[in-house]
């Protein structure tokens, strides 16, 4: 099936500016999941991602409404009776753009400088998402597909999909599948394609501490209130120590551990200090002292500030003595870490170190255990094939930091591993002003999902 | 001339709703000196208090325009050559509303609910001053008065006075007094006539901890970057010990030690730890446990967070690493401290503090020196037994831990001692959500300065 795979290759190379042209589109819908003023934009892109799948002539396109923002599916069938099937996942939804006024040009009007295209979600991940629509595209343009494919794509990524997993309960015949082929994990640099086969999971919480009943003048009643923002910053203080590690009780009790022989491969992964350095602009490197940064990033477990408030923060000098405190917070897990425990590990410790000065609130937004995958599998195989045919060398393994509950999901109720992969590099700025999609990449992204597509022919059924 | 006083305190019985008309048509203009926006505001009520002067048929009203908001004066003259000059101080600006969901009834549109009228100034200070207009007023319409008065009005009180040390420096013969008066320290209890004869000066301060240079996505780079946020936390957390004592270096060293006098007089003050608790609603008291609260609140230093921001606050859960954080702190000073070197003490706290993995930036905001004065002036006496006549009992004499920079310049600039007191309560809200007046005692007030000022007739010349 060469003649189709060059045939495929061809058209994705001569139909470059069309794909782009319609990503520009795609990024011009503000479609942020945390924030419920943007539902209509929800909405907007999902029957935008409809649209594009029906004119494929994909079958038994729906975007299925969710006790959230709704789910895209489509499926194409290939004629060949043993073919492989499966389920390609992604998600439109994006992170708020905020704070705007870093952003050099519009969050939601795509632009290009260099070789980058700039706008919120062009990474993370609206790209990846068209990569692998367009990969389809220019199979489908050679002729009849070689396994069968399913898509779903999601809306609540960023808010840590809330609804995904009672749609996939109540779809498990409609999304059976071999496996899940999940581009969302990019890659570790521009010439290191990247498979995926662990990735921690989150707990995030919302804490709040509150002291006297309202705000107080500073000056009369300075000395004899524990000031909540003051108790905030002690209990977030009191949650690491010296050497790095979390201080809730239990924390690191079933985090499984790093043996020698993972230890020495991660330790392959071209990511030391320097790297960590320059992509994060910060002055020195923190973190567990007995751990390397890929490990620190990838197979520890760690807790941070996402967010804090209290009291006046606007122009000039208010002297108030704030009634409360707030803090986001959130854990990144590892296998065998439970969200759950977690929690109960948070409020614990809550418990035990909050003065009776203060009273707290711990509020649990969101949690998904953390995921490790088989790196024999078909489907990685027919993964690492395709991103050594375009980028001439093996790709690397590793762990990564972020969080994908979906493949949590996928595995629990679908019984499916996940391929992770992804065409998105460490400095595109996700979740920050200035997202960027780097274009060669992920031009040489849609070829490897050609490849992936064709390498998975006559593949043997799980 | 208990004629003319008998008959100046029926005027001001018979006025009394006229005056409450006047009030109320003050408190409606947002005269927010810490909001750039309202710099009409300012102006207008500045004017609006001009009006009331000029009405008085005082001398010289003048709108003196400063480097930030106006200031308004206006005198009068007593035909008796020998007579005393008194300067009597308000501010017009008041505190900002915020948060505006927790006011029961617009802050800017006076309401009387029971006893008390709830607006923003109400108490803090557009009440005290009216009530010294009014006192004037009701004293002018039974003659002439037996001392000469002038008024300043300042509009910046509430940002620290930035402009007023210039104002008072280049009008020193205009402000030439024997004493000033000061209605902004208030009283302890609706039965408690209150003289303050100390205030707490204060230093305040932004300060902001940086981090990578961006913000980050916490999954991929959370482990290996100290969290701003956090690191924030852990400084704010250090400055103060177990013991609730500043940890700053040298805080303490210049701090005037209060002798068993004193401590003696403050401990008869009917504020003890129940008063404390009923007025913050806090859980529990907090603080140096060496020192009552009342000598806590008055007779020692503290500091402060007003404020604190960092990452991302709004609904949901974003997954982000904050680049930076960043905090508002004050410190109340007392004698003999400085508030430069207060400055340089947080200075050398966050050099000392800091870790290599983030950065630092101190920012001087406001500062003032605290005060202290003398119990046995001719004001002060005046003063007492005014209090004495009305509320048939002697005043307390207490220590104020809120500041009025303006009693230091007065002291440095003009070398006179203030008369501080005022008819504000602990429970009047000020600078919180539903700040009022106590209707009342603001009449008593009222009567309290007609005495005040008749008591000073034949008063020795300092």
């Amino acid at each position: 099936m060469s003649g189709l795979r060059n045939s495929a290759l061809k058209f994705a190379e001569g139909n470059n500016a069309k794909f782009l042209g319609e990503l520009e589109e795609f990024l011009t819908i503000p479609s942020i999941s945390t924030d419920p003023e943007h539902k209509a934009d929800l909405e907007q892109a999902a029957k935008w991602v409809a649209t594009q799948l029906d004119r494929l002539g994909l079958d038994r396109v729906h975007v299925f409404p969710t006790g959230g923002h709704p789910v895209v599916y489509g499926e194409i069938k290939s004629p060949d009776q043993g073919a492989l099937t499966v389920l390609v996942y992604g998600h439109y939804d994006v992170q708020p753009a905020e704070p705007l006024e870093l952003w050099k040009t519009d969050a939601f009007e795509a632009n290009i400088r260099g070789e980058n295209l700039f706008a919120r979600g062009a990474s993370d991940m609206k790209g990846q998402v068209m990569a692998s629509i367009k990969a389809l595209e220019s199979v489908l343009s050679a002729g009849k597909p070689p396994i069968n494919l399913k898509f779903l794509i999601e809306g609540e990524e960023e808010i840590g999909s809330p609804n995904l997993a009672e749609f996939i309960r109540n779809n498990k015949q409609l999304l059976r599948a071999d496996f899940a082929l999940n581009p969302d994990t990019g890659m570790i640099g521009v010439d290191h394609p990247t498979i995926t086969y662990a990735l921690r999971g989150l707990a995030y919480f919302e804490v709040r501490v509150d002291g006297p009943d309202h705000d107080l003048h500073s000056g009369i009643y300075g000395g004899v209130v524990h000031n909540p923002a003051q108790a905030l910053c002690e209990l977030i203080a009191g949650m690491h120590d010296e050497q790095g590690r979390v201080t809730l009780p239990g924390f690191y009790d079933s985090v499984r551990t790093i043996d020698p022989d993972e230890r020495s491969q991660l330790g392959r992964l071209p990511m030391g200090e320097d790297f960590y350095l320059a992509q994060t602009g910060t002055s020195a490197l923190w973190g567990e002292k007995d751990f390397s940064p890929v490990e620190r990033t990838g197979a520890r477990p760690t807790l941070e500030v996402n967010g804090m408030y209290s009291g006046f923060i606007g122009e000039g000098s208010k002297t108030v003595l704030p009634a409360w405190a707030m803090a986001k917070i959130s854990t990144r897990l590892v296998p065998d870490q439970d969200p759950d425990e977690v929690h109960q590990q948070l409020v614990q410790y809550f418990s035990e170190h909050t003065p009776d000065t203060v009273r707290y609130t711990v509020k649990k937004m969101v949690g998904s255990p953390a995921s490790i995958s088989d790196r024999k599998s078909v489907g990685v195989q027919a993964m690492q094939d395709a991103m050594e045919r375009v980028w001439n060398k093996k790709p690397l393994f590793r762990r990564e930091g972020g969080s994908v509950p979906v493949v949590v999901l996928f595995k629990d109720i679908l019984d499916i591993d996940s391929v992770n992969c992804g065409f998105s590099l460490p400095d595109d700025n996700a979740h920050s002003p200035n997202e960027k999609l780097h274009l060669p990449t992920w031009k040489r992204g849609i070829d490897t999902l050609i490849h992936f597509i064709y390498n998975l022919e006559n593949g043997s059924k799980v």
